[in-house]
């Protein structure tokens, strides 16, 4: 549509609009989401689901400081693709607004809610100066009047509404497998299977319990939960997914093993 | 009238005036609304009518999440093309102004007095720096003294009146449509009928009820309503109008669907 | 005088001198202000004529919302050419300037304190940094101590006095004809055929009521009036000048319809 | 001294030196400055004389509103040659100034004491960054002490003394016609004599009495006064300068008759 | 991926995307980091061991200058490689939150805790303009709740948990030893050896006591303890690592020495 | 040492350095200093001597307002050499700091203390952005603790302390005059007689006393004095320098007269 | 490493990181350092000793506002390297350091503390935007604990401690002269004579008393002394090194006497 050049011209300023009215630090820093893994969020009709990609590079690094799963308030989780410290910085947001809700009205902040005041954050840093956008796309997963609520927040800040959807690498793929595999009455233990059957598919020779970090949030009990390792691993044998390997799935795998890879690979730490 | 290389010249910078008295950024934020899917207004002597184009991305995203008809007050809706972040933070303002205006005179607000808040705001990021325009058209309709009004506001923050018009995608066609087939005298139905129309007209095999969203505000009730599937449906049947399909006029459509579409679409998802 | 590369130079900096002393930024807004619409002020014995050309880019547009002619003060009416938006800051800026006045001192505000009130805003939009100038002319024109006073305003904040004048397009053309039959001692209604077979010079095929805004501040009540169809009408009929046709005289004129002239003509929407 | 090149490459700051020492955003409103048409100081032993050059660009503009002289208090007129807006901003200052000093210490504000005030204002403007300098110089004549005082101030924000000066247009040529024929022992009447004498130098055909203005501050009355058209006329007939025709020189004259010279012409209308 | 070309034009700005989604500015601070000497982490059942490369420019330099592990709290102790000033404020930083936690809630901080708020402190200087990067990463280790805790902070602001790690110079190869010959069960005195051997590995000939820093926090005491050289002396020679000479491994060491360099090593003096 | 277009990448840029650690805005600062006419200092045993340049451009101009002398306190003097308005910005910041002392500690502020006070105020405008340096050099004389004292101030901000010294055009030259015929134990009239001589060694024809400024202050009375006309005519025939022409040493003399030069050299108006 | 056209593309940005982790604009603050004349710190177990070259451009400089060795406290002194007036900033901000410091625990400021004090100051100018580094290395030499302290500071803000250092011109050959004379348990009188050596072995017929600063302190007294005229003349004499000319080394010194150099020169006043 435009030629290289012209591309170039636009990009440098941080929150204007390109001739064909195309924001491109916004589009850059979806370019920043794909670089991440993957994180996929399900909705059933026995609530919400969360599953990411825990992949690390080196068998030295805890696991658990993969952040990719975080708990917003008791009846809200969110999973995040991209930047690892942006997605702190709206965590830290998202927590923050749920605590004053509860502080200024007595009840759980509604998911809805909670998933536009985060939006709104993130367009100020779309348009106004001195700033770059977020780097990070969000689900945030819970329920509101009993009912299950799955959204997306994406770097323009759009809040979108979904059943299932994918963030981070392989969105495309793996959204694919979702709209041929949903159904809208499954039970919860069917959205965690879906899930992982999705983040599999794009992934040869099956999961590991410790390469992966799921959550739920259940419609009866409105509470935010991690699931355990042994939690997982039947998950993954229940679905025929199980790796019995390192939970990293090779060489071959993105993000590459930098210890390997050298200086250039060393870019991609911060994104997941 | 320039040759391309000075036109770049006065692009990168954000709001200073061209040789020729322009103002790109904000005819780039135009073309950022040319970028979202249609929203159409129409005025009739029973009321205001909202008709937006649905299409989602995917079968799995909820409709619901696409905004593009807003309530800024029992008596005003709001229709918006372009910038969906963008969008909501001028219905927030909007709604704010309607509240304070309720609260300082004790009567809903004018819907030309919103308008006009609304556009003012959005003139000082065209002129003030440290900030780029709105990326977003609003159709602002609603019932001032028992009369029906009908309001386009634009990225330069000027206000227009009309009888009917579209604003997003397919713009100079469906108004057109809407020139050649408005009536001064018809009622809210047939305006319901009128806007269909115009949007059909730019979508080959007809609409689905739920790729569109309908609202009304009636002269007589002053009450903002959305239709609900049982209304659109029997709207378009009225019209001969009905698709029975999934609401997603196919492949060849804006936007794409970017499973499909791979990277390069992704860079529209936020407009509407 | 100077080549287009040295010209470019300059005009990209927002308030500075280019080397021959002149201020580009200022320059472009007189060329916004040069595509909009034509606004014509004339003086008589008897008041002060404002005329403007009202000329619509769709039928579908309501007439009143294009907004050239302001009543600033119940003495006092400004017209506008350029854009529109900005238009609206300056005449909210007069309005504020008139209520203070009289609250303040108990009596009117005069007409070229108001100029030069207004004046002064503007040209503090020149020379200090972080904003554009004003892309628009304004023609105050009002009653003071009992004398019609006509004033201008240009983008650079410079205060002129006028007997009769004319801002925006075709300015050159119809100050001559204003120079070739302005008459001191015309009465009012003199001065409003003045005003309008000035702007019908420009405009091949005469012209009709609902394309022109006029309106009159007398010197015997020191009341702003906005003419209704019916007194257009009898004007240009006893001037020889009306047209019967839609008011917009033709595929020719300039704003183009932009339903038919596609996507370039859409940046002028915002100019009169 | 250096190429047009290395020129362009300083100017483009605001505010920095060149590598010979120059501020050339102060040169070029030095530029603005002779844009303007030129004003003239004279101070004699009976008072100081102000004569401005107040040609206009149409007969139907009131000459009264091309402000080049200006009551700044009772003892104390300043003219100017330039940006018409920003000598506006700078007579305001003046006068505040001039009330404040009466304020404070019951006394009129001392001439001397004046012009620093306002040139250390015009300096800030050339040091701190985030606006233009101002592109206007004043001539200030007073009495103070009993004694005739003629001062200017330049875009630098330098003050000088002089028996007699000329700002603006052909400033040179003027300049040498009063260093040709200054007295020291003038009274007021032969001050006003040489400085249309001057301004005269350089127009062909005599001036006319409503093409100049013409002010004095009598050291006897120390009260500023402008003169009317009779005692104008007077002293252009005593002086033989009288040209009985528009006071306009003629279509060769600068500034140019925009009607005529269309839109490059334009760009000159602030200047005088 | 992209052209050297492309690549200039985002690294310019401080905080924007590239058109792939990275952060140029992050990523050079990262190379900020490995031109600073290596520094090493080890977990052991035992507590945490820190190890650091203190190599100076000079004899005369007086090593305990060399400041590479700082102690943040009774049971924390930091590691930093990269740029020395940098370093300093963090740590400065990290002091604070310790000092603030144990004011606060009457406990020492946790491990995490810290290393996040220090995280989200470096994450604010990649996204907010006005400043660069930290062109630092810290090692921040301490006991926790009876548990040793080991994390990295690196440029972009992300938290990473490691069994062993090591930034700075040779920081791949280094890790790839501490992957060959970690052990879960190691007690401190074997994680020391474990650093020292991994730090030896890309040092040839061996390492002398002063040539290196150590600290352990105990997980028994959970005390902060710096090695003497005597106690380093001893490590050394336990795992015959000793190198008897002055502690710098000779010209062709990385910093060089600038003494003999001259200009262009100088640059390095504030990197470790 | 470095190309033409190396040096101008550098000097664009306000206040950083150059690959060579240089600032080249103070060093074009200083380049504005030696376009002024000189102003020279000597210190001798009976007090110290200011001796300025008084060159005008034009024979209608007045000398006194050519201020290259300051008082600054009751025993203290400022001469300056550069741009007239910085210099008052300096001078006024100077007296303020007088008074301050005067007030705060009951006696008169030492010559050292205040020329300190004046370059660290200067230091600020060339490290802190958002302004330039100022563009002048200052001779600040004094007597303190009942010793004659002499210092220099230039643009770095860099206080020198001096016996004799000269700034401005011909500062090497007359520095050289100055090093030749200096004598520790002058009195205060041969200092003047040195002062005038070494002006006249760059002025062909000798000095007239209105050409130049002449200021003492004596050990004795420890008070600031500047001489009239008759003091000055008695120096210069003393000292075998007088010029019975007009102050004004020919046309070949530099600042040259703008009546005849035209426009380049009235860019040269503001520097003394 | 990187050609010259990409290192440009670097410098010109204040702060940033360049592709290989470098900060030019640190880089060449050091350069500023190095166009000074040096200083020299040396540590004994007498005390510390600070030698500075004081050459002067002119016989009629005052020597002693050559301001190279500064007292901070009566414990600590302070030599210093490159841009003056940027060390009298840090300089004054030492100073009020120690005097903080004595105020609020009521002891004298510790050599490490007030060093690190400087550099955290130093390093704010390195990473925050809106200024440039600090052009200029500082010694802090003291007693601390009645240890005698040797500090150095440069222009990142990273602070090293050193038995003997030169900072400045010909740093690398002093240093290698310091590397191969220094003794540790030297006492203080034969700390001067290597400082002095030191000195003398990069200028050629020895050193001038007057040419040269000395400053101790002292283990026994912890008080700060600066040496005069005779006492600096024995410790010449006793190490041979006295040149009994000038103490200006002569026109092939550094830096050059600029006037006889001409505008060049003139350039690098500011440096010592």
């Amino acid at each position: 549509m435009q030629g290289q050049n012209q591309q170039q011209a636009y990009d440098r300023g941080i929150t204007i609009f390109s001739p064909d009215g195309r924001l491109y630090q916004v589009e850059y820093a979806r370019e920043a989401v794909k670089r991440g893994t993957a994180s996929i969020g399900v909705r059933t009709a026995g609530g919400v689901v969360l599953v990411v990609d825990k992949r690390i590079r080196s068998p030295l690094m805890e696991r658990s400081s993969v952040e990719k799963i975080h708990k917003a308030d008791d009846h809200v989780g969110i999973a995040s693709a991209g930047h690892v410290a942006d997605a702190r910085q709206l965590i830290d947001f998202a927590r923050r607004q749920a605590q004053v809700n509860q502080l200024r009205y007595g009840e759980p902040i509604g998911v809805e809610t909670l998933t536009k005041a985060v939006t709104d954050h993130i367009q100020q840093y779309t348009q106004v100066g001195g700033a770059r956008p977020f780097g990070v796309a969000l689900i945030i997963a819970g329920i509101a009047d009993g009912e299950p609520r799955l959204y997306e927040t994406d770097p323009s800040g759009t809040p979108y509404e979904w059943k299932a959807l994918a963030v981070g690498a392989d969105r495309g793929d793996i959204r694919q497998y979702l709209e041929d595999n949903y159904e809208e009455e499954m039970d919860l233990a069917a959205g965690v299977g879906l899930a992982l059957s999705a983040l599999a598919s794009v992934n040869e020779g099956g999961l590991a319990p410790e390469g992966v970090g799921v959550a739920t949030v259940d419609v009866e009990t409105e509470q935010f939960q991690e699931l355990n390792e042994t939690e997982k691993r039947e998950h993954l044998e229940e679905n025929d997914l199980l790796d019995e390997g390192d939970g990293n799935p090779g060489d071959d795998a993105n993000p590459s093993d930098d210890a390997d890879a050298g200086d250039e690979a060393d870019g991609d730490e911060s994104e997941e």
